[in-house]
């Protein structure tokens, strides 16, 4: 991070962004540890946010940095058996400390495009050989097992993506305005603006819990897609509740609400609405076939190679985890900004995740065991990725067993 | 780091410097990962030493970096009982990386004054707990199961301690050009000039070695000092072999011959010679006496309360682990700098090291029990902390058991 690049960013939001992700995000409880990834170009928020966790009670904050360049370095000048290792005794040793009741921030404000030159073999070998490494990870973040929460920062590459006809510092300060905006921060009362949004989508999550449906069906440009929902599903949405008791906001900004579809019915034909931003590489003009569930045809205009391994990374990987619902009108997407970053385009559409279910999208989750879950329909596997597929040319129904429909979405928005 | 900082170090030798921190210090293996500590501010050499590494062949490089500020930050704003924790899910996932045989690489540049003004009880216990969780990760150090190496880099925060009275940018300078020439990588074949120095320091410790000496008698203002030497004690110095069968060089610089002192046989008095740089905390004008290889009086001029929490570790931090012989007309020595890192300033002067004693310096020390290293007077702690007590005005005889004596050094030289 060079030293202009500091200032560029304003400080006393960036303390408030820090202190809506300890408070808001986390709900961190007094004694607990945290374990916090950032890129190093982060390092300023990731300052800030250590020091509100201690401020809340944090017993370590441990923060492990990643570096473009050093990931770039084994893109390069690693031998080709590098790319099917991972570093798993990290995991292990992160999964530990969730299991002492650590709770876990991601900073997420990579470079979109960092790997778009590298050998997509090499790429697609390392995603996977990481993500079968990740599980002991993923498992205790997808079940909720403590309190997680995921949060941008404007890293000057990322911001260029976004903004390429801005010079860097005045894309920087785009993208940090953006990100203030989305998570709330600009608002005199952050927290205060938190509790009403999540109150909004719990709202939204009870309707639809009590229309049980038992499919959604999606309609659009190259899209005719029937989403069977798993069997007890629950609609999530905004603040979780923790196995450990905590009450977190998983996603800042968070849109969305969502749940788990029923791995073995999903049928049609799915089109991607924004490109996804995957580990580096960007993988857009996504068309996609299901089965019964499967995915059986599947590619891409762009990175199809990358996601092509992706969907080979197990079994589980060529079925759903997750659907969302997100308003074509949501702040994010009215934003109009592409972000080329997960965490905000999937709020600013109605989006799948190919892979792992989150436990916690079922009644009574916390209490089922994994066969329990997947006689019920939520899907398993090494992965959890989201991609869009909304836009203000969708609509959405609800599907009831014998097949009678209820609007849910209009062109994009709310019925 | 700032930007103009980049520039001051000298990018050809800062990545010879990582060059040789890959070929002689780790002596890499094909194969290998490696697992690398840093200081953020070191990431330009960081990212050079990944470069090298991956063409050594290495499977993945880990860096794991740390952060003047975030560590400041516990300091300042956490609990109580925080600095009664650590990170041992940490050390543990580390530990277990040396046993599937990464090696280790650390980067040692922090601020010698960082926790200057933090509340040493603090920075006691902190350093206690530390020490104790770092267990797994110190025994497969100082065990050598693994190839490992420590090397520096010029902060900005550290040159300013070494040289007040130059501006920050010509501190920084002067410092890396301290580094690279300690290191060699100022000459013109630095791998050669490795060679050599090793041979000259097997050279010493093969005539050590056959000496055979019972004790070493040091004398020198405030120092009366009779150091018992282990049973079937061995010499070391320069290039080491590490159980996995790889010879690295531990430490970049490195000038001393040591070996292993009888943890209950060291008598007398001794007074250190330069300032000790303990964990961000200056710890200056030693003074100690041990009777019976136990220290039974210590006092210190300036940092004495967070010495005196060393002390108070464990049964073993009283006690000695390593003596080591360095000429005072040693290179770094002659520069006449005095560092404020251990790294450095060791290696300008004869020292003694409280706590945890080197399996390596005893004959077929790899093939001792823990039982049996202790049987012959290898010292056990949670820490390994090295003071100077070497000097121009230091004289050392070696007494064999019945005390007839042989001059190994007169005002600090080899005799
Ligand atoms: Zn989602
Ligand atoms: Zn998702
Ligand atoms: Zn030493
Ligand atoms: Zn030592």
């Amino acid at each position: 991070m060079s030293a202009s690049n500091k200032a560029l960013v304003d400080p006393e939001k960036l303390d408030r962004l820090a202190q809506v992700a300890v408070s808001v995000g986390l709900g961190l409880q007094e004694g607990q540890d945290l374990v916090m990834t950032a890129p190093i170009v982060a390092a300023p928020l990731a300052r800030r946010i250590a020091e509100h966790a201690y401020k809340a009670g944090a017993g370590i904050v441990t923060t492990l940095f990643s570096d473009e360049e050093l990931t770039l370095a084994r893109y390069r000048y690693a031998p080709d058996f590098s790319f099917d290792r991972a570093t798993g005794w990290l995991y292990d040793g992160i999964a530990k400390a969730f299991s002492e009741n650590a709770a876990r921030l991601a900073i997420y404000a990579e470079d979109p495009m960092l790997l778009a030159n590298e050998d997509p073999d090499k790429v697609g070998r390392a995603n996977k050989a990481n993500s079968i490494a990740y599980t002991p990870v993923r498992e205790k973040i997808t079940g909720f097992d403590i309190n997680w929460t995921i949060l941008s920062y404007p890293n000057p590459t990322w911001a260029k993506k976004i903004f390429p006809n801005d010079d860097e510092d005045t894309a920087v300060k785009k993208l940090a305005d953006a990100i203030f905006a989305a998570t709330r921060v600009d608002q005199a009362d952050p927290v205060a603006a938190w509790k009403t949004h999540n109150a909004n989508l719990h709202r939204k999550t009870a309707q639809l819990n009590g229309q049980r449906f038992h499919a959604l069906h999606f309609t659009g440009p190259g899209t005719d897609l029937t989403v069977g929902l798993a069997d007890g599903h629950e609609w999530k949405g905004g603040a979780s509740l923790a196995k450990n008791g905590t009450t977190c906001n998983p996603n800042l900004p968070s849109e969305e609400v969502f749940t788990t579809p029923h791995a073995m019915r999903v049928d049609g034909y799915v089109r991607s609405t924004k490109p996804l931003s995957h580990q580096g590489t960007l993988i857009d003009g996504i068309e996609m076939r299901f089965k019964a569930g499967k995915i059986i045809e599947a590619r891409a205009t762009r990175g199809e190679q990358v996601l092509l391994k992706v969907l080979d990374t197990d079994e589980g990987s060529r079925r759903l985890g997750e659907v969302a619902l997100v308003p074509h009108s949501s702040p994010i997407s009215k934003s109009g900004l592409l972000f080329y970053n997960t965490l905000y385009d999937e709020n600013a559409a109605c989006h799948i995740a190919l892979g792992q279910c989150y436990s916690d999208c079922f009644i009574d989750g916390a209490k089922l065991t994994v066969e329990e879950i997947t006689a019920r329909g939520g899907n398993r596997s090494f992965i959890h990725i989201d991609w869009m597929i909304g836009s203000g040319e969708i609509d959405v129904d609800g599907l009831d067993a014998s097949g009678n429909r209820t609007a849910v979405m209009r062109k994009g928005e709310w019925v």
